[in-house]
């Protein structure tokens, strides 16, 4: 054993210069059954490109109803379905509503089809049978049969292009379909309009203007084709088209270069030889057809698919090798496949020449920085950005510099809420960005002006017609009856402001922050001190007569109920505590939520997630409790966190396509599982304190960008040996069940002792 | 006498440089009514923005069919209308088909009215009555007292900015209406989106996107209050709007800074005093709202509305002193309003750092020209373009560059047909660029590359696929079966080939010259020598069986029976008369065509025109016969030229609201006008030559750009006096009823000497 050791001593320094082939436990496939949301294509860290299978295009309306299945295709492909419809370029990944889905491409042979057909009929239309045996999905690479054609597809990208290779069968009549029509969350009148112009017999450019959950939303493309298409055309499924009288000068539906309409599919036909392979570059650009081609011939100038799907694996490898990790096989992969997702968004939204469309709708250059979007910050406030601030210290400093552009370019004055393609769809509650900008600040990320941070965070913060925060600053909670989400608002408010405090105190304005302090002690009016939970309150000061502590709906809460939302203080768990009736009553009434019985009709209450998402009454596959089973720290039972954590980590993350409980939303859950898996959680992203729990490796490596490594190991780590007994750092024992980031950022080593039992 | 002459002489060259005041000779009242489709409002040479009143803003369609009545809202204003109902920033001038109107503006002042009501009941909505005795029209310069809520409106402009001065009564209601909805030939689906960005309490900017008849056309505003507003709001009317769920996080209808949707209407509130002014700059670009606001700030950067309106008339008198006229006051009127209407189309397309949008809808940067757009060229290739290589040639020369520049942008390779707002709507026949591109190189106006511009030239002749050019090439006329319009097609086709070929015998490329010589006579395909008129063809060779003379439709033309076409070979007058049986009986075809009478059902099928538009069966109205009064000089009564000059100018151009038979075309019938006044006229532009017809000046000074000046004299003017007796040129007669280009550019003077006989 000694003898072991000193080699693998030895070999540490070295396997920390080489890559490991960590990209090979990524599954992409994990979270694409049930309610995971997640998508199987082809992405690299961070890429603007999202490539990925269709396998329905649902519309958002069915019989002038809202379509409740298309929810269930928020990332446009489900592990269940048996047909593909096509490859399209934009998806969010784990995401809880949506939006993107655009320009949809399908490769087809024989008789050209433009309808994409239906599923139980896939011979119908353009859409085909594909099977799981015959798919493969790797980071950064995309592989499927579809058969009804014969033809094998496959997909990979770099940040901003997306490569496909079809290989067809020989044919005179191959046919690469462009559907602008198709789309995620797709209405009838989505389509704002589509533009497309034929440059050459191998090159469209264009565009894609949508009015969906982001209002105004442009993607303009350039599409390259390996070799030269035959003949195309279009057709045009407009409702109506304008003065279609003077358009009659010329055959527009065929090889007509210059197509507009809201409601376009086209064909590229080409003849092709047995195996013969088309390849497509397709590039985006937030701001013109110039810049994606531009975009394209930057980061793709060749044909070599091999090259840039290798390239695109090196990338993941770049990104993953950030941790190694110890441990089971099986937990390998649930760990890189988290720091894959959790590495998805957000999402570039530069071009290659630093212009990027603002939320003024112009264009900018950005200075210094990449811009990015899709920023879901109700979800990863809470760990995928205090994540970032540790492994992706750069990249996060950029994303706080595009939400205080954002905020610059922004007439309603406001910081991002869910923001998307220079648009805010106000999704969920609270003001969060606070959150991700306090934290970035406290922990030394953020190298922009810190003053102007903070003046951002309070104009945002009184925004006083923004969903109750007017009333919330004058009477210091949101009367129920205006407002079906008073409480969640209420709560979440007073976390933001207590970030609001905490960048005030670092930034020494002292009145900033007896102000915000104030303000984030407003969940006690909230909490009704005669039942011991967070209750609606009435404009009169009266709280609402009809209580439910296990509903949502009609209670004053968005996504959890009153038993989940009850421990929403994670700023103060000590006063929380006290309210709450002491440590010993608090510890067991987190036993009771985790271990009770949820009925149906309140699970039905909480969305978004499977029965799979719960524990107990627990909900993990939502995010408002995602500190709570670290609350047991602050209790005389701190081993029941690390019970409980562990328990978790077991039952809402496996290795499956069903193997997440609930939307990955953008990497929230994932990076909870990084943070749980390695030992120690944020509670309160502002404070530069984690909370520590079980960890579930065997030991992890972090390299730090400063050029530090601090190494997490887990002596006596089994799936039994949950407990912590005690905790090292640096050699010297931790009581406070807590560790300072700057301890991990000093570099050095984290030993858990575990064991079978609590250490009590 | 001579002692005044004396001074005459001395004070010409003084008066020659300081400006006369011209411009209250215009009266942009004539061709409001009836026919004319011109516009009353404010608009400096060539401007961006024509600031104008709408009377009325018709839909395009009525019950679900196309509403006839559209057609006469071209212009947006009609003067037999009793209601105004906004002031909107973009319309053409004479057009025969419309679009644009962009951005209606209304102040109103009392309760809140945001439905533009109907003209039956102008207080049942925003829109108010109005007098002609209230308002004034002047060059850059509109007055009318709106009735309804005694508010006085009052508009000037600069190029790319609008003006507006309201002068309201007291009131702590008054409103400035911005309507986003209203646009002229408007149908339901027209508006693509419409955004608005309020960004801050007297700045607002945004942009309308249209599908009309561009096809996609975005044009960006930048709009500026001189007093804050006290509050704001929008309606939507949107059929339907996207994900409303999450936009109830505010109360977008009231105060909300972000506007977008296809249907928008909004209002700005005021306290105002009584006789208070609120000013409102209104800036457009087809880049950016950055650039729109740029463009303002450059333009009009302060509030000084009396210094605009000042500088609006200047502008007016630098060009309208380019030719100055000896002729009575009326005659005067006619003359400038018809410089005026000349000097409106086309309009710049460029903001002030240079920017423009391109046929390929990317920005692109001009590099040392100002880039045009509203080439209406099927109507002003005739005499408007060749009237701008005379006193416009630095403008005409930028003009054939933003063609050039379309051309070189345009998928599609052709340079354009009717083109506005970078989108060409391919209106008319013909390819009528060709004939603008050779004239101006041909008489030295073009400093651009002519190989590259006889190139485009060629490739635009050959684009088969559109509207029978294949079919003309290979068989020499276009298939009746094939087309409804073959006739005019090929003789067009035929003249701009013409035009080819002495571009290239200019540029010595002799195959090229021989090649479009050879398709120049494809007109003797359609010319049916048993009946000596054109005739629609057949694809087997033989005319079509059913042939009237009299009718426009089905006879295989456009705006033009077979009687006015007949005569259509510019550019070889002497075959045609050949053809058709010599002089004698050719002078006594033009004879009848000028004395017949068009039964109504005839006058019915001749499109655009009031019964006033016609002489006979010539119909001026329209564009196909403007040449035909000058082929009188090809026979042996060139006489009858100059009589029946005199008569359509006086019968066809007349100091009233209806003073104009027929849309002046974007300034074609102006620049006929001009030509004809001034005594000579471009048969066939391509050609250095004029052809001289009557003046109906006294004496005119053309100022031309070189520095040099052109005279003409008519000795002996008058209203009987009407035959020309002799012409001589600098004191030398001329007999060939010609002048050329150079020999007007040389400098020098033109004398006619009148009388009331003919000289034969």
């Amino acid at each position: 054993m000694k003898k072991f050791l000193f080699y693998s001593i030895l070999f540490i320094p070295f396997i920390g210069h080489a890559q490991q082939d960590l990209a090979k436990y990524v599954k992409p496939i994990i979270g694409t059954q049930k309610m995971g949301h997640t998508y199987p294509g082809a992405v690299v860290p961070f890429g603007a490109v999202q490539l990925s299978p269709e396998t329905d295009t649902l519309s958002y309306e069915l019989n002038g109803k809202y379509n409740g299945d298309v929810y269930k295709y928020c990332a446009g492909y489900r592990y269940e379905d048996k047909t593909i419809v096509g490859f399209s370029h934009t998806h969010f990944s784990g995401s809880g509503h949506s939006d993107l889905g655009d320009f949809l491409i399908m490769p087809t042979q024989g008789k050209l089809q433009l309808n994409p057909g239906v599923a139980s009929d896939p011979k119908g239309g353009f859409r085909s049978a594909f099977s799981h045996q015959n798919e493969v999905a790797e980071a950064g690479y995309y592989k499927v049969k579809l058969d009804d054609d014969h033809i094998l597809a496959e997909l990979t990208a770099t940040k901003r292009v997306g490569m496909h290779q079809y290989t067809f069968p020989k044919s005179d009549q191959s046919h690469i379909i462009l559907d602008l029509i198709a789309g995620i969350y797709n209405y009838e009148d989505k389509n704002v309009w589509t533009y497309v112009r034929v440059v050459n017999d191998s090159l469209v450019t264009g565009y894609r203007q949508t009015n969906g959950w982001a209002r105004t939303r442009t993607v303009y493309f350039a599409m390259s084709f390996s070799k030269p298409f035959v003949k195309y055309g279009q057709k045009n499924y407009d409702r109506k088209q304008a003065y279609k009288g003077f358009w009659g000068k010329f055959d527009q539906t065929k090889n007509f270069p210059e197509i507009a309409g809201k409601q376009i599919r086209m064909y590229f036909d080409f003849k092709t030889e047995d195996q013969e392979k088309v390849k497509i570059k397709f590039a985006i650009s937030p701001v013109s057809q110039e810049n994606a081609l531009e975009n394209m011939r930057a980061e793709i100038p060749g044909w070599d698919f091999e090259q840039v799907k290798k390239q695109a694996k090196e990338e993941w490898n770049k990104e993953l090798n950030k941790i190694t990790v110890n441990t089971s096989e099986d937990d390998k992969v649930n760990f890189y496949t988290a720091m894959y997702h959790a590495f998805i968004n957000p999402t570039v939204y530069t071009d290659v020449n630093g212009q990027y469309k603002g939320l003024d709708q112009g264009i900018h250059e950005t200075k210094g920085f990449t811009n990015y979007t899709t920023f879901s910050l109700w979800d990863t406030y809470r760990a995928l950005h205090p994540f970032f601030n540790l492994i992706q210290p750069s990249r996060n400093n950029d994303m706080v510099k595009s939400m205080m552009a954002h905020y610059d370019q922004n007439s309603l004055k406001m910081l991002p809420i869910w923001s998307h393609y220079a648009n805010d769809n106000w999704c969920m509650s609270g003001y969060h960005s606070v959150s991700v900008v306090t934290d970035a600040i406290i922990k030394g990320v953020y190298n922009g002006d810190p003053e102007a941070a903070l003046a951002a965070c309070i104009v945002t913060s009184n925004r006083r017609d923004y969903e109750g925060i007017g009333d919330y600053i004058d009477k210091g909670f949101i009367p129920a009856e205006k407002s079906g989400v008073s409480i969640s608002n209420t709560l979440e408010y007073a976390y933001d402001d207590w970030c609001i405090a905490q960048l005030a105190k670092k930034l020494n304005k002292q009145d900033i922050y007896q102000e915000y302090m104030k303000r984030s002690g407003n969940w006690e009016n909230n909490f009704d001190s005669s039942t011991g939970f967070m209750r609606a309150k009435m404009a009169d000061g009266t709280f609402q007569k009809k209580f439910d502590v296990m509903s949502t709906h009609g209670q004053g809460f968005i996504e959890g109920n009153s038993w989940n939302y009850s421990f929403f203080v994670p700023q103060n768990p000590k006063l929380l505590i006290e309210r709450m009736g002491g440590k010993q009553k608090f510890a067991s009434r987190l036993d009771t939520l985790f271990t009770m019985h949820l009925p149906d009709e309140f699970f039905a209450d909480t969305e978004d997630i499977t029965r799979e998402g719960i524990v107990g009454g627990y909900v993990h596959g939502n995010e408002p409790a995602h500190h709570v089973a670290y609350l047991y720290n602050w209790t005389d039972q701190p081993w029941k966190t690390q019970s409980r954590i562990r328990m978790i980590l077991k039952m809402q993350y496996k290795n499956a396509p069903d193997g997440l409980g609930g939307n990955d939303d953008c990497g929230q859950m994932s990076a909870w599982y990084i943070f749980s898996s390695l030992g120690f959680y944020p509670v309160a992203p502002g404070s530069d304190e984690y909370s520590l729990g079980s960890p579930a490796v065997k030991s992890a490596v972090l390299k730090l960008e400063n050029g530090k490594t601090f190494t997490v190991d887990a002596i006596n780590q089994s799936d039994k040996n949950v407990y912590v007994q005690k905790v090292l750092l640096n050699g010297k024992a931790i009581t406070t069940h807590t560790i300072k980031h700057g301890e991990i950022t000093d570099g050095g080593k984290l030993t858990f002792y575990m064991g079978s039992k609590p250490a009590k």
